[in-house]
């Protein structure tokens, strides 16, 4: 008996929440790595860890480790709480790697995301540290079908709608599979049995004609949408979109590469944005651990002992000089592109995996327009259009819907060579640039503009890059070393897990990190 | 030069803005047959308009006429403005056909909405109105990866997550294409040239690994889900699901038709649906139009003379005597269910335009449970799971994710013979009935079942059924009557248009019907 089968025995005879907890046993479904705050029992008889980092792995750590009775202090280089969890908004003043400082102009309310904008259904971590906090979240939206995809090379360059593009292409290729299936070419992989089922689902999948056929027409036409929609009264009668684009049109543009946006586990609907910003959970993070946390210490050097830890810090706002503390522990939460920088004293292996890690190039830059074009002129309620020019795609704002005044776009993201050549740009030239190509995609963009911010994350002075960027050799060689306690030192992020660039793997790793260290404290 | 390629020149000199405007100048484009409030200039000189019924068409004509400086009087068989536009909450008492009355147990700040729910981004019109009356709005999931698709015939009754299901459908069916592409079996369909990018767009739908086959690992497990998702630390590294259903399978099952359910024009994001429930834009209407409206009046007579037309109601709470009011003209929104057995002096093709149109069977039922389980245990937020159950669906609330405290969830959604044999149940009948069959996809339901109620449109009184339910044969025989000004007599409404069921179908009714009785009161 195959294990599906006695899977489908058991459903059989004792429901559905039976079989599902079999198959949960049976260790063929876990949603999630985070299964609830770590349980932490035992008393820690009065030890000290030092954190360094107030980011999300780093408040995550300290909070757990606060409530299971250690002694927690946390050492951040900004004057904020949150790290990469941030929201710029009016009034802020960002200064990057080299000087350039921006003064955000935006409207009351309004605000960019420059790190993480998104929390998947399936990133239960981050998503239960908002509920706890008591950060409302409101739907982002991944895939929205009226926004644009857009390639300057193919249709005049003009912005095709995604959803003429899906389903134009999910109609050719079922059409395409219909006639051979039709044909007996299929006969050796498809069974006789199942050809009809198979057509009747092609049928559907590629909103094809009752004889199988991608054509113009009502069920074309209820996908990609109308020529003339149905409407009220006379004249109402629809008139069908006539114009499908062709597969080999479809094929040539590349356009089918942003087919399958929303598909993948972290992008499937439904997707969580915090209400005002992504910032509002390390604020909320920040409110609830302030007497734990110590802004502007710029961590220099980080010695281990029999008895302890040291820490070496500056006020990068003043010529003071170092400061030390102690712990018993220290959890580091830095990222390692600028950790490698720090004077350590640890085994040469972890020190390796450090300094291993490249980190990413990204930025962000975000537009404020004068009012919300995108929705008033062109119908787009959130989510993104893809293009092939260098700002790669735009980013509609998923909240405040159909709101008058102001809104902020996300202008450009981009990742690689486009953000490198971005980064290097003096913040200014970076937005100007944003605005030019975003009016090959709305031609309302100079008539608008407001202003705008733009952050390349390598000129991000507490990060140096977006995220690490591990590969699957990088992570053979150096991952486990990196993860590993060495004797009072351990380290936590997004560079610490399976998730990298993303909260969810901040948070998963903070609790491994914290847990293995309870168990050694409490067996001490 | 074909129309296609006109258009690509157009773009490629003039930048895509323009290309747009070509388009739509050419009729090629258009996203909806609202355009803005209608433009009703000119002097009506004191016309009186006696409209029937305050739903939505009723009172989006009441507003535009009273704008352009009609004498506007609205009779409503309720208590309450809206009609179908209707959201039941704790402490609202509903009587149908027949006697059985509900009183809504819900906590404070639930509802259900018995008639319309969403908001397609493309019905501008009834969006339009929303957002003049004040009316804020959120997204509405239609589609929900981790929602579940169920058939009791299939994996021994157990509930599939939609994520899996489509994930494998679109592997294995790109697989069998990748299979025949390079088997040379498309030759005479797809050019050499277009092979390679045919190839590569089918592992990106699909999923497919390098060699083109839909099998467990890294790319079917970022869709579908992991056996063990990644996470943070050590022993962070992600196991691949390995189960992946068979094609046959799923072709066997069923659970395909789900596939899809969010790609046609009326259900692909972004869909909207009011803060609070449905209900708020009748009840914004209702406010903005106080002093128009006169409710519990249960029309049974409307005739006209070459002076005006007379109307005949009754207040159906009380035993008084028929009453006459009259006025110029009349816009008749009632149903044509309820229309149908009310004396009219109207010309013969429209009485039986009238008489023609049946209406859809359909129940909504709104089940309220002490705590958001399908969020906390199942971590499904908003969206829809689909069953062969009798209940057909259940759809979880896309509101107040995360909450604490109970939750209502729409516990059934059915149509034709399922919706007649719910309704002619007692409504405590239909809601238990509702637990019993939910408790096979949500184990939670007998303990976490709180209350209930059931609105099965053959049994309310003033609608006798959901909506009108045209077939392309009578629309050719009876729609353009059943629209046509009879002197000073004409309907809008749901019926009157060419989208079904759905509240644009009203507005844009109504805007075609006010538009044309203003030109003739115009040229009077």
């Amino acid at each position: 008996m195959s294990r599906r089968e006695l899977l489908m025995m058991i459903g059989a005879m004792a429901g559905s929440a039976t079989s599902y907890n079999a198959m949960a046993s049976m260790g063929l479904v876990e949603e999630s790595r985070f299964n609830g705050p770590p349980k932490l029992d035992g008393d820690p008889k009065g030890a000290s860890v030092l954190i360094l980092g107030a980011g999300i792995a780093g408040m995550v750590a300290a909070m757990e480790l606060r409530n299971a009775g250690y002694k927690v202090k946390v050492l951040e280089y900004n004057s904020r709480a949150g790290g990469r969890n941030w929201s710029i908004r009016g009034g802020d003043v960002y200064t990057e790697l080299g000087g350039a400082t921006q003064h955000c102009e935006f409207d009351k309310g309004l605000y960019i995301n420059p790190g993480p904008w998104r929390l998947p259904y399936n990133h239960h971590g981050i998503l239960d540290y908002a509920r706890r906090l008591g950060v409302r979240v409101e739907p982002f939206q991944q895939l929205n079908f009226n926004a644009y995809v857009h390639s300057t090379q193919a249709f005049g360059g003009k912005p095709q709608r995604y959803r003429e593009i899906q389903t134009d292409y999910l109609g050719h290729v079922s059409e395409l599979l219909s006639k051979v299936t039709q044909q007996g070419k299929l006969n050796e992989m498809v069974s006789k049995e199942d050809e009809a089922s198979l057509l009747d689902s092609l049928r559907r999948i590629g909103a094809l004609d009752r004889r199988y056929r991608y054509v113009p027409g009502r069920e074309s036409s209820n996908r990609r949408g109308f020529q003339k929609p149905p409407g009220g009264g006379l004249d109402a009668r629809p008139i069908y979109s006539k114009d499908l684009t062709g597969l080999s049109e479809i094929l040539k543009s590349g356009l089918w590469r942003s087919i399958g946006a929303g598909w993948s586990t972290e992008f499937q609907s439904t997707i969580f944005e915090p209400v005002g910003g992504m910032g509002k959970i390390g604020e909320a993070f920040g409110r609830e651990l302030a007497d734990l946390i110590e802004y502007e210490r710029k961590v220099v050097k980080v010695h281990q002992n029999r008895k302890g830890v040291e820490v070496t810090y500056v006020d990068p706002k003043t010529d003071g000089n170092p400061r030390t503390v102690t712990a018993d522990y220290c959890l580091c939460t830095i990222p390692l592109s600028v950790l490698s920088q720090i004077d350590l004293n640890i085994n040469p292996k972890m020190q390796a995996a450090i300094n291993a890690v490249p980190y990413a190039a990204a930025i962000k830059i975000g537009l404020q327009f004068k009012r919300r074009f995108w929705e008033q002129d062109e119908h787009i309620y959130g989510g993104i259009s893809y293009t092939d020019l260098p700002i790669g795609s735009i980013g509609y704002p998923n909240t405040d819907y159909f709101q008058p005044g102001k809104g902020v776009l996300l202008g450009g993201y981009m990742f690689g060579p486009n953000a490198m050549k971005f980064t290097a740009m003096p913040p200014e030239e970076r937005v100007k640039k944003a605005v030019e190509y975003g009016a090959q995609i709305h031609a309302q963009y100079p008539q608008e503009f407001d202003n705008g911010v733009a952050v390349g994350w390598h000129r991000v002075p507490w990060t140096l890059g977006c995220f690490g960027t591990w590969t699957d050799e990088l992570r053979a060689q150096h991952y486990d070393d990196l993860c590993q306690i060495d004797h009072r030192f351990l380290v936590a992020g997004e560079h610490a897990s399976y998730i990298p660039g993303w909260q969810e793997g901040a948070v998963t790793s903070a609790i491994d990190a914290i847990t293995r260290l309870h168990h050694k404290v409490i067996n001490a």
